[in-house]
């Protein structure tokens, strides 16, 4: 039997074709005893304890190119479900995943992403339990996206979210933003300039997890898609409460803040893949910090703002009291990086 | 505030512009008290009983055009997941919704198709727990797909597989095959013709939960991408056994058949979506057959075959004796109609 090296339109067939793609390439990669490829779904083996409740989520990958540095469209996948899991509460345990492919589409860069997902869910735990593929005839799809969803398992009774944040409360990030919007842009090669930024793409669950036992803690959030400043219009949204940010404590790296200026991109909208912000009562921020800057992917965290009552606007305010509103991202037509 | 009536770029960047449309579109049919906007990440309510557990499955809904006679986008991407889960013996409780919309879309096209998505669930008694939206540039998406998950619910101890499978066995249909396949073939208009058939798209649920009871059910699929071949080679391979396929008893309407002779297309290997094969113990083949005549989708139900021992094909064998092999599909390139 010959190989085809590309995807073709047969391989979306529900035939031989397909059901061999299907074996060659994601049963190899993502097997599991939940994933049985014969069977139309999976069926879980947990049983929840009385504290236990399911959380669930869901996001689209779209990324371009499909490989970047510090990561690549698979790996991104897994980050970007596990992550949304993490900020909720919860711990990812199960992810589906479904495959759109475009017909002509190498296998050997199938090969690398699925790959490269399947080490991303055993390094964070998770198994793909179900998984579907759909080919599209070419020109229809840019190569290879993906739609995850995710469902782990959290503590029945959690207070975190939006209602729980107080005018004082502090405002942490856990990291450098902006990193992996840069390094993706710098990959799509538009712009005549290389560097050595890599996307940031990781689990957050070590960092979430170490917060959840405080008492303090009030919200948590991945800035993807929008960056920080998205994040923080939505709480400011949810809440009715305004935010004054200290500017020059948001932690930026030199690269990142060169790029950003050459290229007329401001970092606080672009996205990241392995950071989080937290929102905590102003007693246990200290506390909250220590926790991060113990982790590896937290040795950067930073407290950047407070919330506050007097006003319901995201003010950036710089060392010498200057202030400037940082506007609701509104047409800026980011490319595909995230 | 002018509202265009398309999909911008804008409309996929996490600002404003996301968020109205998520509000105005998504949010409006879709509401529930699961699906909280702001988060990352859905809390499901739910506390299994002893004698329950999870299972979940996934699909990608790429259908051209959206809309069709009998069903749209919407309605199949609730019912693929809702007959994946179903023919494993669950019950969907909760649905996640990746959407994948082309720049340029319509915005009415979108309102139409997530309304019916709303409506189907409503009807098959689903939530959508978590979604999220990407926007790819014009020409890179055809329109809109769908990655749908699901979750549902499952008796524990359920022994249904193709590992329950026995040679004597029967083979049962629960209605009409290619339906839906012709019904789209058609509304694509690519062949000049036109015609009354309709899409079966619809929950398969009833037809599955009446044969849950019955102690000689060994399996269930829903015929989809492939068609009753596909799922016949499936059993095939995951068995051994062979199948004796009595080609005058597969039901096929009148319409579906003419269409297909005219077309060259065999329906055997046409999607169906809302149909159900199941392989029961003989002696139990009757009794499922009545049960599935009772309800309004399976008053066409049929007994099309046996599952035999001394061969391993899939054998067509007509009123006059004469046998042929129904082979597995392979490199036919079938236009999106699932």
């Amino acid at each position: 039997m010959t190989t085809p090296d590309t995807i073709t339109l047969a391989h979306g067939n529900g035939g031989r074709r397909m059901r061999e793609l299907i074996d060659a390439v994601f049963v190899r990669h993502l097997g599991n005893p939940c994933l049985a490829p014969l069977a139309d779904a999976a069926w879980l083996p947990d049983r929840l304890a009385d504290d236990e409740a399911l959380a669930v989520s869901s996001d689209g990958v779209t990324v371009q190119p499909l490989c970047f540095p510090g990561g690549d469209i698979g790996r991104l996948a897994v980050h970007g479900t596990v992550n949304d899991l993490a900020v909720a509460g919860a711990t990812a345990r199960y992810l589906t995943v479904n495959a759109f492919l475009e017909e002509g589409l190498s296998l050997a860069t199938l090969e690398r992403v699925v790959a490269s997902l399947a080490e991303a869910a055993r390094a964070c735990g998770v198994q793909v339990a179900a998984g579907d593929t759909k080919v599209l005839p070419r020109g229809l799809c840019d190569g290879l996206y993906f739609g995850v969803s995710g469902i782990g398992i959290r503590p029945r009774h959690l207070a975190l979210g939006p209602s729980a944040i107080r005018a004082g409360d502090a405002v942490l990030v856990s990291g450098p933003v902006g990193d992996h919007g840069v390094a993706v842009m710098l990959a799509r090669e538009a712009f005549g300039l290389s560097g050595d930024i890599e996307s940031d793409s990781a689990s957050v669950l070590p960092l979430t997890r170490t917060l959840l036992p405080l008492a303090g803690l009030r919200f948590m959030r991945d800035p993807t898609r929008g960056g920080l400043a998205t994040v923080l219009h939505e709480v400011r949204r949810a809440t009715g409460l305004g935010i004054r940010l200290e500017e020059e404590r948001i932690p930026i790296r030199g690269g990142v803040r060169s790029v950003c200026e050459m290229l007329g991109f401001d970092p606080l909208y672009l996205p990241c893949e392995g950071r989080v912000v937290a929102i905590v009562a102003a007693e246990a921020a200290a506390e909250a910090l220590d926790r991060w800057r113990a982790l590896p992917k937290g040795r950067s965290a930073a407290r950047i703002g407070t919330l506050v009552a007097d006003h319901d606007r995201v003010l950036l305010v710089n060392d010498w009291g200057g202030e400037r509103p940082l506007l609701e991202l509104e047409d800026d037509p980011l490319p595909r990086i995230c």
